[in-house]
């Protein structure tokens, strides 16, 4: 039977979000401070992040939620040996930059939360034809929690630099499970105004002209 | 120079986005109407998708706006041929179940929208040692896109049971461009209460105790 709500949001409301949106940073070990973030902020954190949507109502989303100081320095150990094989495929200036750039804050943190996809073990609906649809479904609540976690005035990063096979192994991952994401969490003393990278000119911002096509390519 | 966002929520905005993450839903053709989107409110989705985090502020994002009935009629049937394949993974009461839903809303929704992910022709810093993040920085794009739809009161549908090779060539996409999902927009006759597979059985809720491990699993 067909139960509707009827919420419907006014512009204003509409308006905060994209509030929120648009003042999300990816916050590194540099800008963490060490205030716990309270259990109830993490309770609703990780409540946003089981309400994304996926893919024929799987929820193949496991979090292992890391605060001990020996496993964040196994992490560590494995972003330090693929950050040093990334910097080398940075050349003069662009490496120079690359090194001085903090680009993690697993001990900072006083958070870390590892985001895996559990492959379910029958067919899944919708899942059929384009199987990385359930990876997918890990990466919307991984956007849920960053965005649930700025709203909260909790910043967070996302580690890549990292051997997902060496992270399972830390962590007692099932063989079937895929590292989706590493993440760092904590209270900030201030959130950039600007993506660091735009600010460095690392990258420029595109433009809406070039990324938006109207029926074909 | 660091430029710091001094903005900070209150607990009332948090739960505001809250309340927005968990009435959305997936929306089908049983549900929109003809109602033309905005303009200005297309503008709002899209600026939302552009402002999601990225890997090294990649932005490896692009959108083809689609109203043509001539294109949503090739998009429908590789949706048809891929469901009638769907279909028969499922058996007994469950392929009944499975048959009687209505799955897409490709000519329903006033807006159909398809997502790509255009590869950079050179290192993304974070790129490195986890490639499939750049197609996770479009993931993140499109769960913005859901927010803020469901925000102004416009439900989305994410069509996943379709030939990828075949959406790019009818789109014509450029070669390394990778098809991430394609979507239906539309005001809606109200949005369901539960997804519709919860309430159906189809799957049930997960505990969050079996989806939350401490330190390791």
């Amino acid at each position: 039977m067909e139960v509707l709500n009827e919420r419907l949001f006014s512009q204003q409301e509409a308006d905060l979000l994209f509030e929120i949106i648009v003042n999300r940073r990816d916050v590194r070990g540099n800008r963490f401070t060490e205030q716990e973030i309270e259990q109830e902020k993490v309770n609703q954190i990780l409540l946003a992040a089981v309400n994304a949507p996926s893919v024929g109502f799987s929820q193949p989303w496991e979090f292992v939620i890391i605060k001990s100081k020996e496993i964040k320095e196994r992490i560590k150990a494995t972003f330090n040996e693929e950050n040093e094989k990334a910097s080398k495929l940075f050349v003069d200036e662009k490496q120079q930059q690359y090194n001085r750039l903090k680009l993690e804050g697993i001990f900072e943190a006083p958070l870390n939360i590892a985001i895996f996809y559990a492959d379910a073990d029958k067919p899944v609906l919708g899942q059929t034809s384009m199987n990385e649809v359930g990876l997918y479904s890990v990466v919307c609540a991984i956007q849920n929690i960053w965005l649930m976690a700025r709203a909260l005035n909790i910043g967070m990063g996302w580690v890549s630099i990292i051997d997902p096979e060496k992270v399972k192994q830390i962590l007692n991952a099932p063989e079937n499970n895929k590292l989706v994401g590493y993440f760092c969490l904590g209270y900030t003393n201030g959130f950039l105004a600007q993506p660091e990278l735009e600010t460095l000119k690392w990258e420029n911002r595109k433009q809406m002209s070039d990324m938006i096509f109207k029926e074909t390519y």
